[in-house]
């Protein structure tokens, strides 16, 4: 019973921060857009300064926000009861939604450039936020190849994996970095050194923005990085499993029980014996990241 | 002899790793140094601009990479014929010293605003990093009142460890964060707008600062955080201490072996267990985290 309700209490710190990544993640976006409506003179697509508005507003939306919740899609709870396969679709698909929309935003930035007769490639900013696109960019690929698609060794899964999930923390966390490099850069462009250091209205304001994408961040690595928040690993899946199912052959469903070694002595057959090795591998190439 | 060979491959990956880390380090604080004395006019303390220039080489020589060294301290394998105690030390002085200089880069920031009338904190820049070097302070005060003195109960050493290791690599992070802020506003301010965007030696020369400390950053995130290059744990230390030598009450000595339980059927001292018990604790708190 006590341990029980220390599961609920953890559960609830689990929601409250969750709650808290959203509510900061949601207002990140809203101070974006308010920031170029109210400041920067709104949207269009005409290579104008416009244009160039869609690039900290898609970025802010899509590589930091849908990123940040890709991240930690695996560890919501009420996820845990769907198969693995289905949880791997809905990662990649939010990845591939926040790498559109960061490339759209980046065109939207050499479109600008470009119209304007301003050179492109010369900043930071904008050496660290290809090569992180490019890197998204290899990193979704692979991940697709060697997680979802069924072709690649459990060896190679389990190898990659740590790497994987390093890759995507560090990415996510210089995502940020990069969007506090650019948004600095953008207000002194703006507003001309001099004026941004007299603290003027839309000064505090964009740094009110890069404090909340940095409390996002690290909220969301926070929750990423707590082991007990871990999705269960599959071990249990065939017991239970309703009688007379059979177990996928490359992924097995998940369950929200633990009770790891309950089927230590049963006799396997040897395709049974295939899968708790790959469940293992799995795991070791989990268990060895965070 | 197989299991040998795995062990030893993976020490030359860990020397490769870290050699690279020193190398990328140094290389950053020559930078740091080439950019003051070759373009900026060398170091004075009179708050003029050269006493500015303060701020870049200690930041980048304190704040990221001793602290940097800070980070992974416990992780170099030669240490740990060490005593945990002195490893202790040996982490809260590293940082101590990265605290130090990252006060007086500070101070000779204000210092020159204030000679110069050029206001104070009104960038993203200072909003941050002002933020990390009181929550560094924090992270050091607490860190040698639970860790480092021997009066904090094992529960409450248990319960802080995941957070202090948290903490830790996220300060780091975001210093680094901040660095890369700071290097493009004082790029900025230094040739205007218009000239940086002609990627001039000068903006280069920076950019590829900026990158090298990406790199540091993203060397020492990834030797942090992989489980099986951490310290082993102490849990054999009556064991292999010399006859006669009595272990120390609260720090035991640690070893380079790791055959967990072999000791576990002696019969032990109540003082006995409780130092296992705290060993157990100890543990917990870090392998609840990375």
């Amino acid at each position: 019973a006590a341990h029980g309700a220390r599961k609920m209490e953890d559960y609830g710190r689990f929601l409250a921060l969750l709650a808290s990544a959203l509510l900061v993640g949601f207002a990140s976006v809203v101070l974006s857009l308010v920031w170029v409506f109210q400041y920067r003179g709104g949207l269009s697509w005409d290579g104008s300064e416009k244009e160039f508005n869609w690039h900290p507003i898609l970025m802010v939306m899509g590589f930091v926000f849908i990123q940040g919740i890709a991240v930690i899609v695996y560890r919501l709870p009420w996820t845990w009861k769907c198969s693995k396969l289905l949880m791997k679709f809905i990662h990649a698909g939010l990845n591939t939604i926040a790498l559109i929309l960061a490339i759209v935003a980046t065109v939207s930035a050499f479109d600008f450039h470009n119209a304007s007769n301003i050179p492109n490639m010369y900043s930071l900013h904008s050496w660290i936020g290809l090569t992180v696109v490019i890197l998204y960019c290899l990193q979704l690929f692979s991940g697709v190849a060697v997680f979802l698609l069924p072709f690649a060794p459990v060896r190679l899964r389990a190898a990659l994996m740590p790497i994987h999930v390093y890759s995507g923390l560090t990415m996510f966390a210089a995502v940020i970095a990069t969007a506090l490099i650019g948004i600095t850069e953008k207000i002194i462009f703006a507003l001309s050194a001099f004026s941004y250091q007299k603290s003027p209205p839309e000064g505090i304001f964009v740094n009110c923005l890069g404090v909340l994408l940095v409390i996002f961040g690290s909220l969301i690595l926070w929750m990423a990085s707590r082991p007990h928040w871990k999705r269960p690993p599959e071990e249990n899946a065939k017991i239970l499993s309703p009688i007379g199912a059979t177990p996928e052959s490359t992924e097995a469903e998940s369950t929200m029980t633990n009770s790891g070694n309950a089927d230590k002595s049963d006799p396997r057959s040897n395709t049974e014996a295939a899968r708790k090795e790959n469940i293992k591998f799995d795991e070791a190439g989990q268990r060895s990241t965070m």
